[in-house]
């Protein structure tokens, strides 16, 4: 039986590993980098590398940074108030992009999930709760997902909160901009007929 | 406006590089990589560079190889008289998985397409010539695609070799196993018809 060479095949290997990637895809990739200038294997396995050594989690809001606060966070300019509360450090994105929020974020982690042993300290809920206690939070805006394990995360932590002044709002959900009628899922339109708003 | 981190931006960068890897993807594929286990970093990154050191054109069939002649053409119980032409060295895997082909091949590293000054010279088509000569092939197998700059590869060779003892074949096209007929494009129509075969 045929193999390919070894070093080879381990490249194909350690690139189906990735997300999405699949044994095929991994192939075409592996024989993209080894076929033609091989500068861009050197440039690929160095920007991994300077990934791995230099990319920290911010200690306030343990996002991805390079440096032990990160940018968004040590902005002077930012509204110290209002919390947006995501699950992963790539959920800060899509927020930052639309530029709609002005206030700082917090990184979860994850989402509760008993079963798989993600308990509130697994996430960075105390952590969480400290600092809106220490630094006078007035609105935390929990943009989880809308699994049904997101979804009572959220509940938990707004039922931790109950006793504090600080304000805990949700993203709206509903109809995408720009989307056909025909093409939404009950669950959405039932979140969107609920939750209609006066015009 | 924002920006993700410089060594994160960068793994994006060069992730999105990859063919059939976009901007979303890389930047999926980054956040995988910089989230949990960071050693994964680290195995794919050798991984790179570890085919990039080692792999090296097989001095036979410029097939990748970690050794001047790769496994196949060193090895002793193939037919050393059929030689199967393919266009890139990742075309050699479908005949191996199959296991048809006893014989061995040669990668021409493309085909002819004088408008981007891919000439005869180019290719490996006078090693080609050359080896023919000199080691008595009794077949050559020509595996290249099916574009027009393929086939006009394959007719190019065949001229060339218009004086030679050499038989030239090319893999036949048609119908593929397994496929409905009303899928079947109708240049893939039209070859099966013409190449129809007698019962």
């Amino acid at each position: 039986m045929y193999s390919s060479p070894p070093a080879l095949e381990r490249l194909v290997q350690e690139l189906s590993k990735l997300p999405s990637i699949g044994r095929k895809t991994a192939r075409r990739l592996a024989f993209y980098l080894i076929s033609g200038d091989r500068e861009k294997m050197e440039s690929l396995a160095s920007a991994i590398m300077e990934a791995k050594d230099k990319l920290v989690h911010c200690n306030m809001c343990y996002g991805f940074s390079e440096s032990e606060v990160c940018p968004i966070c040590a902005h002077l300019g930012r509204d110290r108030e209002i919390l947006c509360v995501v699950e992963r450090a790539s959920d800060i994105l899509p927020f930052e992009i639309s530029g709609i929020h002005k206030g700082l974020y917090f990184v979860l982690g994850g989402v509760l999930s008993p079963l798989d042993g993600v308990k509130p300290e697994t996430l960075h809920i105390p952590e969480l709760v400290k600092r809106i206690e220490q630094e006078g939070i007035k609105e935390l805006i929990l943009a989880l997902g809308s699994s049904p394990e997101a979804e009572s995360t959220a509940l938990y932590i707004d039922r931790i909160l109950a006793d504090s002044q600080v304000r805990r709002t949700r993203l709206a959900r509903g109809i995408p901009v720009g989307s056909d009628l025909e093409f939404i899922d009950d669950v959405t339109m039932l979140r969107a007929f609920e939750e209609r708003v006066k015009l």
